[in-house]
């Protein structure tokens, strides 16, 4: 890529240069409005072609050294026209930045756009400027850039799943060994199945998830994870390698996902669309003594397929005990880590050998029940 | 849209009939465990063709009405086989999904997938099958429908930029109209020119981003707004009619934008990823007896193209005047509203008009300067 610069001494334009260089960016010219000093510093360093001082008469030929110097009347085409460059990024600032656009636009491909003026003065004329001459432009404004993001697909490095914390998140632990069906059945933001319910308070329910996330988006086991967020409000986040983080938010309501399964890519449904001022966010991490189930899932996700189907098999085993009142809520874990340990390690690649892992995990379940107590 | 729902009756199961009733997507079959007193009711209410009752050898053939029912052997193949769906809903809970799945999906275009055990213990082999077969699969889940959704490209219904309230947030009204030129300049979360810094204090730099962002992502007035997000770890936030909101976040570093409008739609830059357990994230309302200038912007984002320039214009004519110390800080949001209220309002089609535009603001500003005080 061939990049030029304009208004390089500047804050963004250094900036610029800066990212330009860590990433190989090749920088062609850069202008600069006054600082000639400045602008030989930065075009020695970079091995920049042409410098265009824009609000200079003229330079003093001592000056030169190896790099072509331009002034005088639309020094910005000049430099463009000179350089030849794929993408221009726009660092002047102020209204002067609408000029510097209008001159550079017709000779590039892409235009990022560090002013703000030239679209508050020129925007209705320059959008059509714009696409006449088929150029792309993208904002460099941290806020812009950021709901562009927002509207691209993009591939993250990490996935975050959102958890409630169940209906028993604050229990002291001793109160959670004992707690009732009804207890754990009084979930605070979703109303759901029993089942689902109880391995959402032991959260198995996260635990299952996170085989879940990375099966959907083909991720490993170092890139899901899990976080509390107590009111359901985030979903999910997924970050990536630029240290951008994207959050899902909205009220609980299960409809919403259903209706984007149904209808994707559209999103026919209309909900309640909530109030952000006034909103707090937090996000706690999982405490692995109160979920002890969720800590085995996370260990469960670098091992084979059968460990996962003992894990799913003896968690179907116990919640049906605990809810018919033959074990207390503190012993579904400690089923399930029973069952987990006992099973023999394979992956499964046919239908043949999923149902024998069933019926060996469910032939496991029932023996550590039988002998439970 | 031919819809099939395997296991209706429960919560996902409710729900997912809910949402295609409000979204004419029309039912054709379903299938339920042992309830079909629920599933006949349903059926009614749907006009559905066939009901598979997976749990029972047979039913009562008084029972029946005008809807058929399956039962016996691989009832939902034999359900998808009679319905011809597009898509399908698989919301049996548990690992009994897993058979509910595999019975479906070569009959099917779209899997929306609503169980979790399938995928934790046939997974390997399942997304075998499903690849091969082209069956696209879906999560229904919320914390994956979540991810799904980061994932993919969108076009929202309003986008919200986050604002620091500059370096004078804190100060009280009295104190504000006095600040001076360093308080102004020290502002807490970003490093940049003099000019946007004092921009940020008024929020005339908020003003000018909704104008630029309704450019940028061709939005109306009324889609766009701002909140005050004091650490800026958000920079924006887009909402869908579906309720959804995503948010944009990561440490203040204008490299990362930077880097993003250079190298989309790869994502280059190596930068340092935030931990969001144990952070808060809170949003305030943009307080417009503090930033009047913001919210006269508010008012001119409906306003025509003149306008705006005399926004942008006297900006930079008051903002030059207060660095110089000849205007008070307060003053600044009073120069401007009074040049707007001068301008004579009309769209800018073209250059000439612009700079006609420019040169009649120009000469406002001044003039209002002049007679200040």
């Amino acid at each position: 890529m061939r990049l030029v610069v304009l208004g390089a001494t500047g804050s963004i334009g250094r900036q610029t240069l800066e990212v330009a260089k860590a990433l190989g960016i090749r920088v062609v010219g850069i202008s600069v409005h006054t600082r000639v000093d400045a602008a030989l510093k930065i075009a020695r360093e970079f091995g920049i072609e042409v410098v265009a001082v824009t609000g200079l008469e003229c330079v003093k030929p001592t000056a030169l050294e190896n790099v072509k110097l331009v002034t005088g009347e639309r020094t910005v085409e000049q430099l463009v026209k000179l350089t030849a460059p794929d993408t221009v990024v726009v660092a002047v600032p102020g209204i002067a930045g609408l000029d510097a656009v209008l001159q550079a636009y017709p000779y590039v491909r892409r235009l990022c756009l560090a002013n703000k003026e030239s679209v508050v003065v020129g925007g209705r004329y320059l959008k059509r400027l714009l696409r006449d001459a088929g150029v792309e432009v993208l904002p460099v404004d941290s806020e812009h850039s950021a709901v562009l993001q927002l509207l691209e697909a993009a591939r993250p490095v990490k996935v975050i799943l959102t958890a409630s914390g169940g209906a028993l998140r604050d229990l002291s632990l001793e109160e959670l060994e004992n707690a009732t069906v009804s207890q754990v059945l009084a979930h605070p933001n979703w109303q759901m199945g029993a089942k689902v319910t109880v391995d959402s308070a032991t959260m198995v329910n996260k635990g299952l998830e996170l085989f879940e996330a990375m099966w959907f988006f083909n991720l490993a086991p170092h890139q899901v994870d899990a976080a509390i967020c107590r009111d359901s409000f985030v979903h999910a986040a997924v970050v990536f390698e630029d240290g951008v983080v994207k959050f899902h938010a909205g009220f609980p309501d299960m409809r919403v996902p259903i209706a984007y399964a149904l209808t994707k890519p559209d999103r026919r449904w209309k909900g309640r669309v909530p109030e952000l001022v006034g909103r707090s966010i937090t996000f706690e991490p999982v405490p692995f003594d109160r979920y002890p189930a969720f800590a085995l899932a996370k260990e469960i996700l670098r091992e084979r397929d059968t460990l996962k189907v003992g894990y799913c098999v003896a968690d179907e085993v116990a919640v049906d005990a605990f809810l018919k009142g033959k074990i207390r809520f503190g012993e579904i874990y400690r089923m399930i880590e029973k069952v987990v340990e006992s099973v023999e390690a394979a992956d499964l690649d046919s239908w043949e050998e999923i149902e024998e892992a069933l019926e060996a995990t469910q032939r496991i379940s029932k023996d550590v029940m039988r002998r439970w107590k």
